[in-house]
């Protein structure tokens, strides 16, 4: 859907217009005019003949052709007729500025589901209700109350917050940020994020999408088609509200340990959506990838008229993880050749204090040329002799002229003496920032957006499984209305995914548990065996490390007499004994189903590593083998797996096979709420890791 | 000392002044002249009569009176000279402006040396070379080429890069930020960084002091100073170069985790100095600090016009560790009898987007109020209807009218349409930032040096040791020329200062060690004992666990076999035998003198905690109780050492004494370049730690 008629439609209606100053029907009529619409422009209002030298008609019939995009400011009690009348007439596309709905309450959300049901059934798709309109600069179109028409650009926003549009766009006015278009989505009762992201993503005068959410419709099919537009835009979003659910994401209990904006940071990951933390950021961010080459690789190059600065970039550099350039023996020869001798032809670039233009110009040429060199950070400082003005022609004119496929960013300190340079610069396409580390941390987010662009395909391996037997159980559980699943269960789960679990068989009397031992082999497990029982420690009911059938029969025993006295109402259906599984490390394979992204996979290693440190990573199912490996990759206890100082290392492997298995399973049933294999035992490359535990929990579907 | 003659000096000469446009000497007279400067100048050019209308002198001798301050602009090569002069006619203060000194090699060194011999010879203090000049606009002083003078303000700032002080002096000028003084100190060969602090810690002007530092010419002094000043002035700095001792830091070999810039940051957190990551971060603080009380706790509450930014707020609040204000309810009857009931009276108070200016100030005024709120961030986006001027006014009004105690913060957001209300925000002392996240950002900057302000009171505590043992051991090693202390004194120097080590004796025969062994009781240790063999383990020479005479024989004469084919060069003295320290954690205390702040306290925990994740702490030596302890906190090993999931922790208290006596020891002893007590072994609350190894290296004091 390409939402056309909405940035550039032949003709407006606005029912609601009204003549009097101040009024939203005031405001945008005006708005549209002095934005220099030219298309049609049809003002409703049945007591009005004329407003602003327009025309004015009492309802939309009688204007005798059909509005190709209607904008609705009228009370909300009204905007239910408005909408019918607007089905009588055949219009497709609507604005619905009118707040009152959902935003004010379970009356409001009865308004908005009608408006909805309306607007379905005649076929109309519409913005808002409860927005400020969109904006199209390129189409001359000023349907909002935002404020005044920005120039046009590249970038497309879009915003949940009307207020913050309209902060966003007297800032961007100010700085001659330009726009493609700006839509704000209030309510976004019928068009929702997606689509007008969608929409961005075919408009072939938008280059970056970029946008404020407060939350995601639909976070599945989000991930999917935002991942897919990624791969031709970049797609910039802030997204606030994240603190209480990240209070959950530290909470140390395992299973909480993915809160919801866990699972935001997993879908952005995913679909290469790139986060920014504030406005400010933002607009840094949007302007480099709307004006300037993605970089190939992590090398930069600062060229400054002073120590300072450089350093400040120099420190960034290496704070945000890119590779401060090397320049090569040629480029420091050219350099020195014509530079002073005080200069510093190593990187940073230091053309020194009293630097004209030419000298910035001479240089950032060589520098550009510079193999080592992937991207370039332009500062300068005001001193005595600087020329602002001519050093921003010079960098223009250079980076015009060479088109050497490196972005290059400026970094012009100061305010009036810098004023005309910057002005030129952004004029150029030479995206400007207010600080060595705001250039940086730009260029960072474009080496980490090239980093994703060039991931490697991804093909989830499905692995041959038994499907049916965890049908059987899931059905079976369902029916009956147990959601949790018990130990044994649970394990017949896994097991039909390929997870080993340790052999073992319940007993009911002493001697045959110190039988069932024998034949395991020593040393063993015993674990009280009641559907009635969750937590088995807590009453005393796992005893490890048992080494003789002696040492069995007296554990037994006295299970069978401690328990009931603990848990009269358990029914105890007997003992598991178990083989002990004793070398390897600990590690917890974990899902939890996110209400908005699906099945978010977790990994750890247990005890402190979890319990203290909080050191799980997180990402959403299913999973291809690089991303299990990856997942691993973020955690610090990668390096523990991967042996520490000589220690021999665990099976990497087959750890990430086992979270691609989790993963395949969680997606084949959806009914799995939450699971956890905890511990999952892994030892030396080439052994079988082996599920000690296993917890499933279901949800109705 | 004042530096009063820099900033108010009642007559200027300036030496090398010129009639030539665009040449420093005739900048820096023309600054001084546009600044409304009301003393008396004497331009000094032997080849001028007059410029810009003053009269000219040819020398200093020839003006007939003493000027209070001379500035000195001539080549390099002549300053020498100047200075001559200067002390011939009782010149006491000076500011040399020319480059071409130790920045430019060591010819330039030798000429900064010169200059600086003859300067303290006839008790002249200046400021630079190499440097830009010192403005304070409260006595309309422009002694600079940086730019015009700003408003007079109350924030003194310091720079060491002349270029960096050039464009925040654009910047300030630029948003109406005002000054007490600004100083660049150039090369800083006489004064330096700290009497600047120092001076401005004096001068009732200056309530907030400012700077940019690349390094820090006395860390031991400064430290000790700048604590003082702190409890009067808070200290801003942003510091440079951080990076290259940041990587050393993050180094996995102990000894040197503690690099240059662990020290910078642990001085600056003694002596309270708040640092700062960019211009930006320092303007916002500096603002605030400038003109608000100071805030008495943690607790935010946010009024705003629209709900995105309030939750940008809310989240910034959260991911800063401060407290999201909980209104009383008192407040929230108040604020709910007159707002109207869509309004959203529970922090963020939200007074919706129609809001005129009267319903900011009837909120803010109730919300002041509030004892549960204990500062205040007032947040507005353009609106329709939005008053941003008026709004300006109310705040400014009720802070004024309340004197509340509480710091108020504003972030209007936009441009244009909020600029008349940031310019009155800023008039009337309320600090205005451009996003929620900055003003939180600086909030919290001031909770964290209201705690620092009031710390308790440092009392280091003296434990009673056996000094004269270390001197006999240090003496003796430094006298020979030998650098590392063996471990048998190593540990005898740790038991001066009251250290627990393992028993043990040595044994040169395999039945002298098994009797060893059995007087110790089992298990023991066995560890060869030579002066040449500093990693034991390396060549075999450690054995545990040892649990009889004939273990312990066994082990001692497979030492004796085959260590001295592997070392043949190693003097073997025989085989430690010990006793074996099995229960509790272990820890390891390190020291590594910093060359500029001094004995710089390590914390961390052995095996992954420090190896894999850098988990240690820093703190400068001697330490109180409380940094002690403060230093445990610091680590997430503390989690662990306190006990996690009722384990039963170990004796916190014995590690901070540990650590404390470790700090006495190398303050008493600034031989000690480096040493570490690894393990430190702590059981539970009550038993004794102890150390069983200990290195320590001297170097030449």
């Amino acid at each position: 859907m390409s939402l056309q008629s909405f940035f550039g439609p032949k003709s407006v209606a606005i029912v609601g217009a009204s003549r009097q100053k101040g009024k939203v029907g005031y405001e945008i009529l005006t708005n549209l005019v002095a934005g220099g619409y030219p298309g049609k422009i049809f003002p409703i209002n049945p007591k009005a003949d004329e407003i602003e030298g327009l025309k004015c008609y009492p309802d939309l019939a009688s204007i005798g052709e059909t509005p190709e995009l209607v904008i609705i400011i009228v009370p909300a009690q009204l905007v239910a007729g408005v909408l019918e009348e607007c089905a009588k007439v055949r219009v497709k596309s609507a604005i619905i500025i009118t707040a009152g709905f959902k935003e004010v309450g379970p009356e409001g959300k009865k308004l908005e589901e009608e408006i909805v049901r309306i607007a379905r059934r005649a076929g109309i798709r519409f913005i808002g209700p409860n927005c400020l309109g969109v904006i199209a600069p390129g189409h001359k179109l000023n349907a909002s109350f935002g404020g005044d028409l920005p120039v046009p650009g590249s970038i497309g926003y879009i915003s949940q917050s009307g207020a913050l549009l309209a902060a966003i766009l007297d800032l961007a006015n100010a700085n001659g940020i330009g726009f493609s278009s700006l839509v704000s989505i209030g309510n976004k009762a019928d068009i929702d994020e997606l689509d007008v992201i969608n929409a961005f993503g075919e408009q072939p005068e938008t280059k970056v999408i970029a946008g404020y959410l407060e939350s995601i419709t639909d976070g599945d099919v989000f991930v999917r088609e935002a991942e897919e537009i990624s791969n031709r835009k970049p797609i910039l979003l802030m997204k606030s509200g994240s603190t209480a659910a990240g209070a959950k994401a530290a909470s140390s209990h395992t299973g909480s340990l993915a809160g919801g904006e866990v699972a935001y940071e997993s879908a952005f990951k995913r679909a290469g959506v790139i986060r920014c933390d504030s406005i400010k950021q933002q607009f840094d961010f949007a302007q480099a990838f709307a004006s300037q080459p993605l970089p190939q690789g992590p090398t930069v190059a600062v060229i400054t008229n002073a120590g300072g600065p450089g350093i400040m970039a120099a420190d960034a550099i290496e704070e945000q993880g890119l590779t401060f350039a090397k320049l090569s023996e040629e480029t420091r020869k050219k350099l020195a050749a014509k530079l002073p001798a005080a200069a510093n032809v190593h990187n940073p670039v230091d053309v020194l204090g009293d630097a004209l233009a030419d000298r910035y110009e001479f240089a950032l040429d060589i520098v550009l040329d510079d193999p080592n060199v992937q991207s370039v950070v332009v500062l300068l400082t005001p001193q005595a002799m600087t020329q602002a003005k001519e050093t921003a022609e010079a960098v223009v004119k250079i980076v015009g002229q060479k088109k050497s496929g490196k972005p290059v960013l400026a970094c012009f300190l100061g305010a009036a003496k810098v004023d005309e340079g910057v002005q030129i610069l952004r004029r150029g396409g030479i995206p400007q920032y207010d600080s060595p580390e705001s250039a940086v941390t730009t260029l960072k987010a474009m080496v980490d957006f090239v980093r994703w662009r060039t991931r490697p395909k991804r093909v989830v391996r499905l692995f041959p499984v038994n499907r049916r037997k965890v049908e059987s159980i899931v059905e079976r559980h369902l029916r009956r209305g147990l959601l949790d699943i018990g130990e044994a269960e649970a394990k017949e789960i896994i097991e039909a995914y390929g997870f080993a679990t340790p052999k073992g068989s319940i007993a009911t009397t002493a001697e045959q548990a110190g039988n069932i031992a024998q034949q395991l082999g020593f040393p063993v497990v015993l674990k009280i065996w009641s559907p009635d029982i969750l937590h088995k420690s807590d009453v005393g009911g796992v005893k490890v490390g048992l080494r003789s059938e002696q040492e069995v029969r007296d554990a037994f025993d006295l299970m069978m007499y401690r328990i009931p006295k603990k848990r009269p109402d358990a029914h105890i259906l007997g003992v598991l004994v178990q083989e002990m599984v004793r070398s390897g490390k600990e590690v917890i394979i974990g899902m939890h189903r996110d209400p908005h992204f699906g099945p978010l996979m977790m990994f750890g290693m247990g005890g402190i590593m979890v319990e203290v440190l909080k050191d799980v990573s997180f990402y959403l199912a299913p999973l291809t083998a690089e991303e299990a490996k990856q997942m691993l990759l973020n955690t610090k206890t990668y390096h523990i797996l991967k042996g520490v100082r000589g220690q021999e290392g665990v099976d990497i492997e087959a750890i990430a096979e086992g979270l691609q298995r989790v993963a395949q399973l969680v997606t084949e049933f959806p009914e799995i709420k939450e699971m956890d294999i905890n511990p999952f035992v892994v030892g030396a490359p080439g052994t079988t890791p082996i599920a000690v535990d296993a917890r499933i929990s279901l949800e109705k579907k």
